[in-house]
């Protein structure tokens, strides 16, 4: 009935999408299995993609060929650059989206792609054979056989909802949990946990007094995700803030003897991040208020999700509470906010490519490994489904490095570190944040994506003409020299120090009152220069020459510690051989099997000196 | 938490939609509970609405104010007016639509009705006091008060779907059933009953070489449901014919020793016009082939429904048997075809009014009653809304006569006959079809949905219109009169016999030749007439003029037979007081309580003796 795949992917969430989609691009024989073709791509949880650090990882996907950067674009009803005050490094785009259309175009964006077809079941089991998976048996006892399997199931594994004290089975509000799988998979020998997240109550947006909150608007020039050809937003929807008070505290407090998370039902760890609104007042008692994120659902819904307030507290207790904030006076819920445990597995389980070390061609992406977020969850999918291609054709698997990518950097992690509770991406988990930039995303990957076959001709293409215009320009502006008598009144108004002789334009853009816009002012023939390049290249080039000395400073020690990841360690290397080792090193060390020295420095009970043990035993 | 409201509606599709929207729209204030927002509307079967008999019941539920035509035409990606060949009571608009879409523009729709709140969670219990519903209890243990109550659970009351030899609980395809409302229900004293559905499986359009089969475009001239402004169709999409051979049949028989029809796992009754595949090949074992209608999903979706291919054998053998049709050779299939048995309560139980006799303010629409199709759902719901407002304020119910709707048909047959198998509309169960034609709904009921405060002053407005210029054309027509050397070589041209003396245009138009088109060809005076009507118009005075006999047949009958259906009889009559009955008449009569003598006339059961002993009794 199926003919044998390349690659089966399990689930159709944020990782499911783009590990099909990815896969499927390369030229694998796709199929994506999902328990309900209709609920494809749901955002689960807020209807935004991005922010800080996130938007980061959406520019590397698209940088690398992938669709969330598309599909944020083509959904999205708002866009802010987050932290446009701080240095470039922490520039984060963020879209808001309507959740239908993000849905929607994923699912189009699919139906589209060759090679990839679909089955609307649940998988019960991974079919092994000698160590190597050889494909899924679904509910109804289908065998389909493939080279590569990724399962990305998301919150479903033994889903457990809990409101207040009822709990039921659930792997999203109104969706069934996945039975079955996650105790074979513990019966080929993998370690299982269980974590919990948590999604604040729905509301009619018609209830709400807006005058009582704070309007935030999008950009008033709004940027995007992709660097393909998607349309910046022409209009847009705003977002609104108001803020919790004493009054909204008293009345949780009231449903505090009947939380599932304070009365230990629930066992498994929440996102520290992203708490409940039960955990931050409890956590943060001297707080006497918190901030409320409204959020609109679409452009036509009038649903209304209320960031910040996520809660498995009864549901009249998030009724009155709702009612206590300023605006929500008259607020009518749609849907009670809810806890949800799941089952994960420990990412120190898998191979820097996502596949797991106990069982060949078998991949796990998303929330199956701990992490919480859907950009963490999309990323996770495109390397799996990346690495399930190379896998099913005999090729060498794609890894990126912490100073390549955002996506390395969360790889990297996981995997040497594993996590206690749901991983998210912050700026501070890179080393090397000046280099993981938003901006220059597509220099740092775009040619890696092509090389790989997933990223077009088209953005190979664009992307040597940025590269090059960027080089260009910087060539320029240190060669080009402006004379004190044609700029210094100019520089005067813009209340910076006169120049005495000729400098170059570089020179003057590593003044903190000069950028590009301020430059273009001083001259006809700055301003002459620059009108050849794009504003996105003048960009560039502006924070390469302002940044240098700190761009410079990262690349060298990415460079010095790059020299560790040289030095490879075979899979089957046997460190009982190696007598000096710590007892604990030792053991972490045969469980994440690090592929090179330098992973293996960073894995937690590694010592610098257990790593001169291995260096020296290994003769280097 | 909740306030007190008029009207509960449980269950959000066809007909759940249509009784919240209704009841609001009349100043209700009306809760809509459905277990998951996200699917609300749902298009469970083929993506199409209307048809015979059922076009002609969206175009009734339009022309009181409901929503069904104006969502349909909105998602429509294909209109056909089906029968346009017979005469105008055959004739029955039927639309293809984009399943997404119309369960968008439904949500939509909702979501801007007043007084409309929604709540997403499963109801469990009826909430009864002293035999009268006062609201519902919810799976979290809510108890949510309001003066009634319509239950729409379509197939989801103990839903169990069958594939082959396997089966699990399940209200829909990846979605889950609603358990412990049925029990309740019985434990108050209703009757249930088990009955059975299904659907084909869903295939990729990528996959299917429709070189094989016949386009079957859309009108070349569309039309649309509704009679406000929604706009017709600028483009279409084509559907596809193909047919199932002997091949086919022989590949299907292979599973029959694993269907769960055939070997008796399910007990419910099927759909005796909407058969399954192997049902047909089965009953119509002579019959060499079956029609296969192949029906895209969308404007975009690649997925196709097979409509004619419903089946509930084992997924390798739908497989198969699919690969054997003309232009399926490379068939994919994205979901396997099932059987879904449900709960339902005989309709017997209820008043005309949709009410149930057992539990005041409690009304039952839809599947629940034993129908299939969209529109005898929406329909339902319609009426079970309106009854609902209506009980809700102390107002008299709305009950349609045959006479006038189908939808009064509809109920008639259900409430008096109550039905075995799933209820399909045809144009035969109708005894006055000239009457209840596609074209004349709004002059048949958009009065009455303006009185009950349902269809807009706009509506009426228009209505009110249309009815005058249909008056004021047939007064023309039957005035002007035209002279035979205007018109007789005109008359030749279309080959029909000459005039000799002066007549009117009302007699030319009685001729079966000539039509509006013919007539305005004729003379340049009834050109000029006829340039100051709408098409509309002109088609409703040809009818008039056309039919006239057949329609006043047919009003007479109706006339004489309703005077039966004034003698009201009183809800707490003693049948055991009339001895002269027929104990199967007695019986009947006690379980169904008539309303009128006209009602008691149609029970089956119930003979013209019974009638006149009735009669006798009741003085008349």
């Amino acid at each position: 009935m199926f003919p044998e795949y390349d690659v089966i992917v399990v689930g159709a969430g944020h990782a499911g999408c783009e590990a099909a989609h990815a896969a499927a691009m390369m030229g694998s024989k796709v199929l994506l299995v999902t328990m309900n073709m209709n609920t494809i791509a749901q955002m689960s949880c807020n209807p935004a993609m991005g922010g800080v650090a996130k938007g980061q990882i959406v520019r590397e996907i698209d940088a690398l060929g992938g669709m969330s950067g598309i599909i944020s674009d083509k959904s999205a009803i708002q866009f802010r650059m987050l932290n446009r005050s701080k240095g470039p490094a922490m520039w984060s785009p963020r879209t808001q989206n309507d959740r239908m259309k993000f849905s929607e175009e994923w699912r189009l964006a699919l139906e589209r792609t060759p090679n990839l077809d679909f089955w609307q079941e649940t998988v019960k089991e991974v079919l092994v054979t000698d160590g190597r998976t050889i494909g899924v048996k679904t509910s109804l006892g289908l065998e389909i056989k493939s080279k590569s399997v990724v399962l990305t199931n998301g919150t479903f594994l033994n889903g457990k909802i809990h409101i207040g004290e009822k709990n039921f089975g659930g792997g999203r509000a109104a969706e069934t949990s996945a039975t079955g799988l996650t105790e074979q998979l513990i019966n080929l020998g993998f370690e299982a946990g269980r974590m919990k997240t948590g999604t604040p109550p729905r509301i009619d947006g018609r209830s709400l007094d807006y005058s009582k909150m704070e309007e935030q608007p999008g950009d008033e020039t709004p940027g995007k995700f992709s660097y393909s050809d998607t349309t910046p937003l022409s209009k847009q929807v705003s977002c609104w803030i108001t803020y919790t008070n004493d009054d909204v505290h008293k009345e949780l407090q009231k449903g505090f003897d009947r939380s599932p998370m304070f009365q230990g039902r629930i066992k498994g760890l929440g996102p520290r991040y992203c708490p409940s609104i039960e955990d931050k007042i409890n956590r943060f008692a001297e707080r006497d208020r918190h901030q409320i994120f409204v959020e609109p659902e679409g452009w036509n819904t009038v649903e209304i999700y209320v960031n910040g307030f996520s809660t498995s507290l009864p549901e009249d207790i998030q009724f009155q509470a709702l009612r206590k904030i300023p605006g929500f006076e008259k607020a009518k819920m749609f849907r009670p906010g809810y806890a949800i445990e799941y089952d994960f597995f420990p990412p120190t389980q898998l191979k820097m490519s996502l596949e797991t070390h106990l069982i060949g061609g078998l991949f796990f992406a998303g929330q199956i490994n701990g992490t919480t977020g859907y950009e963490e969850a999309a990323c996770q999918g495109l390397m799996a489904g990346i690495n399930a291609h190379h896998i099913a054709h005999e090729k060498e698997p794609l890894i990126l490095k912490r100073s390549e990518a955002y996506i390395g950097v969360l790889i990297d992690d996981l995997v040497n570190k594993g996590t206690q509770e749901p991983y998210r991406m912050f700026t501070s988990r890179a080393e090397y944040r000046i280099l993981l930039r938003q901006d220059n995303a597509d220099l740092r990957l775009t040619e890696i994506g092509h090389k790989i076959g997933l990223a077009t001709q088209e953005r190979y293409d664009a992307f040597t003409q940025k590269k090059n215009a960027i080089q260009q320009l910087l060539k320029e502006l240190n060669t080009v020299k402006v004379e004190p008598e044609t700029i210094n009144a100019g520089l005067e108004n813009i209340q910076t120090s006169a120049i005495r002789e000729k400098v170059t334009a570089a020179h003057l853009l590593r003044r903190p009152q000069i950028g590009m816009p301020e430059l273009r002012q001083l001259s006809s023939a700055l301003q002459h220069l620059l009108n050849n390049y794009t504003t996105e290249v003048q960009e560039e080039a502006e924070i390469d020459i302002k940044y240098e000395s700190y761009i410079e400073r990262e690349q060298k020690l990415a460079e010095k510690i790059g020299s560790l990841e040289e030095y490879r360690i075979k899979p089957d290397f046997d460190y009982d051989r190696v007598k000096a080792l710590s007892s604990e090193a030792r053991e972490k060390l045969k469980r994440i099997k690090p592929e090179t020295l330098g992973q293996a420095t960073r894995i937690s009970g590694v010592s610098p000196s257990d790593i001169s043990v291995l260096t020296i035993y290994m003769g280097k």
